[in-house]
């Protein structure tokens, strides 16, 4: 269902609004508060305040909020170009209202105290589960609470939207990384390294390897291999291909998900392995891989496991990316201000070429805990590659660049003074 | 001495140019040739052709050069912002003359058979010493010829010049990349990581290890911890600090060189391997320093490590690297048309702030495998961070930045023809 009806019109009295990040942090989340924040500006009759959790939702269960008003214009700007989320995120996952109805319980006191009547969840999978249960208990409990998910995951895995804010970007890096790898070990390869391997992220879905794909502009360009989590681990065909590549290249490119997978569908990254020395290799698949190469076939290697790196890098965000991360959350109030509750913003690809989008609502309980992963037709037919079909699809999502302003050489990035809203309740919470 | 004095007056009938690049590649050394390249075309008179070497040093040794002045004005132009060694660089280290007299004799042979006067050797510590050595065996053959040194290394270890080519767009990388890893992790510290290691590369010398420092602004800003080759690790200091760090700040960034040691001089992680010059190949020091504080003090921890992505990225140079390169390109060829032999253009600072500097002639004697490492005042007490005095030297060299043009949301680096040029010896060369 992409147009849930208004479920009733918005009260004339303004009520304060909750906004929290969830889960690992992107470059471009802080674009999406941006966007939240300048909606509920836009929306003074509707919305009073915004407060957003310190630390993301644990903020909301100990009563810690951050008066969003005291920050300047300027921060409030800033927060479009700062990566990172500038108000503290949270890997803190609600457990069931069953299991835990008490947690529910304490979100509504909070909220209840504070005149809280809007709830913008900033965060992937788990946290559009929990903004639809959040939801469901403020009706529960007499308080009704309008719930709006703002979608945000570098993975890349939330279903009925074109993709998800935060991905645009590192799918950048990764793909401007790659290439600029590439030229490294391609320039060196006759009396150096022969195979590089970057480990990317994405444990479940293999879009962030896929778009290691767009480095390359034809057939045999690197890289040579990408190695997906959607693709169970066929050793003697990689190292077959590795060889192949080296012998007809001179080297061989190779990107990795960290999620990859042995066809018993265990983490390869798990399989360890051991240096010249007997030392146990330390965590990444990549030097797993790296060492696999080496032992099997000889070749010098190097590996990169960019990690952080690959999600924080502000700097070479996706136009595009820093766009729709900021739509998302000023949609997200536009939608909450109707009266819609339960839903999220999602990007729907009007065309590729050129790429046109526009943001339409969808129900959170249709996007709660579904994770899309990479289709089999986006991967080329030996599981090594992205098709085209693959390519034009990734392709508009890394367009355009939105430098921050840069000071002395480095990022001018904000940092929000974060004055916590007087607390009301006398109780304290743990954790 | 800066100022050698002129051996002869150059030849007045044009002879050709032979141009390497040797070892690491860097963001900047495309820059480096195109300077070369422009200089030549600036001195017709004295120089012919410029042909490099398919892979450095092999290419002249294996008499497969190429023809330079094939390649379009728009491919020259495009080497100042493409990344890695355009004409293939090389890790091959010319033995000692006792040794091996006959690879010096091979090159100079093919030297006179393309009629090559000057020789452009564009790299390190080791390429400054071979340049110095042929431009000896040349005079002894009885086939003089002008040897000037380009500086390139990452590694900022060359002496006598304020700094090296490459290093300053490496050291901006990771000060930015640092930068934004730790609001990362300052912003999920509170449930989720809470000590985040870098390992940068950098074997004998701190120098980049030393630029993470650039991330932070005043004491207690990430990086909390540099771990540098120049100063022995110390376990139980290094465990405080960062315990310290987390009591403080809720978290701990670490940026680690690949050389640190233990104080028994061993490299913290060997990988086994060494390269082409003998040095012990190294890698996985981040994943042993994170796997200590796991063990330790049990944080849970998240590490990168970088590798080529360092080196490579040119989306992020720095606007003075660039400019030094091209620079020390140009006047390289300056020098040689006016006969000044086995030199290299050095970078001497004129003042910190505002920066301003010059390019000076130093002789290869002085510079030729001598290294430079981060002076002990470079460093705080403690031995985990970077002085004011460290801070005034680098801040200029990561200033302004210098963006590739971008197509399709990715850096349009440029490739070359690499025509060859036509072989004039009967006699095939084994490496």
């Amino acid at each position: 269902m992409r147009k849930p009806a208004k479920k009733k019109a918005a009260k004339s009295r303004p009520r304060n609004a909750f906004y929290a990040q969830s889960g690992g942090v992107t470059a471009v989340i802080n674009a999406s508060a941006a966007g939240v924040i300048d909606g509920a500006r836009a929306h003074r009759r509707h919305i009073g305040k915004v407060y957003a959790g310190r630390d993301g939702i644990v903020g909301g269960l100990t009563e810690d909020l951050i008066d969003v008003s005291a920050e300047s214009p300027a921060t409030i700007r800033g927060l479009r170009y700062t990566p990172s989320g500038a108000f503290g995120s949270a890997r803190f996952k609600l457990k069931g209202l069953e299991q835990n109805r008490a947690e529910y319980e304490r979100l509504i006191e909070v909220f209840r105290a504070h005149d809280i009547g809007y709830f913008f969840y900033n965060g992937g999978n788990d946290s559009m589960d929990t903004a639809l249960k959040v939801s469901q208990i403020g009706e529960a409990l007499g308080y009704p609470i309008t719930c709006v998910g703002v979608p945000k995951t570098v993975d890349n895995d939330l279903p009925l939207t074109d993709c998800c804010p935060g991905f645009g970007s590192v799918a950048k890096y990764i793909a401007v990384s790659t290439r600029e790898a590439a030229l490294d070990v391609a320039s060196m390869a006759r009396t150096s390294t022969k195979v590089f391997v970057l480990e990317v992220m994405g444990r479940h879905a293999g879009w962030i390897a896929a778009a290691g794909g767009l480095a390359g502009e034809k057939a045999g360009d690197p890289p040579q291999i990408i190695l997906f989590p959607e693709i169970a681990f066929d050793e003697t065909a990689f190292l077959a291909k590795v060889k192949q590549s080296v012998d007809a290249n001179g080297y061989c490119v190779i990107v990795v998900s960290e999620g990859v997978k042995k066809p018993d569908g265990k983490f390869l990254a798990e399989a360890g392995g051991k240096d010249a020395f007997g030392h146990a290799q330390l965590g990444g698949v990549g030097p797993v891989i790296a060492q696999l190469v080496k032992d099997k076939l000889g070749y010098k290697y190097h590996w990169a496991v960019a990690d952080y790196l690959q999600r924080a890098a502000r700097h070479i965000a996706s136009k595009t990316d820093v766009e729709q991360a900021y739509a998302v959350g000023r949609s997200a109030v536009d939608y909450a201000v109707k009266g819609m509750n339960a839903v999220m913003p999602a990007i729907i690809r009007k065309s590729s070429k050129p790429y046109r989008w526009k943001i339409e609502p969808v129900l959170l309980a249709q996007v709660a805990n579904v994770e899309k992963k990479v289709p089999r037709d986006f991967i080329t037919a030996d599981g090594f590659g992205i098709t085209a079909a693959c390519r034009r699809y990734l392709a508009p999502l890394i367009a355009g660049e939105d430098y921050p302003p840069f000071k002395d050489g480095l990022p001018a990035y904000v940092r929000i003074k974060g004055k916590p809203v007087k607390r009301k309740l006398a109780t304290d919470y743990k954790l």
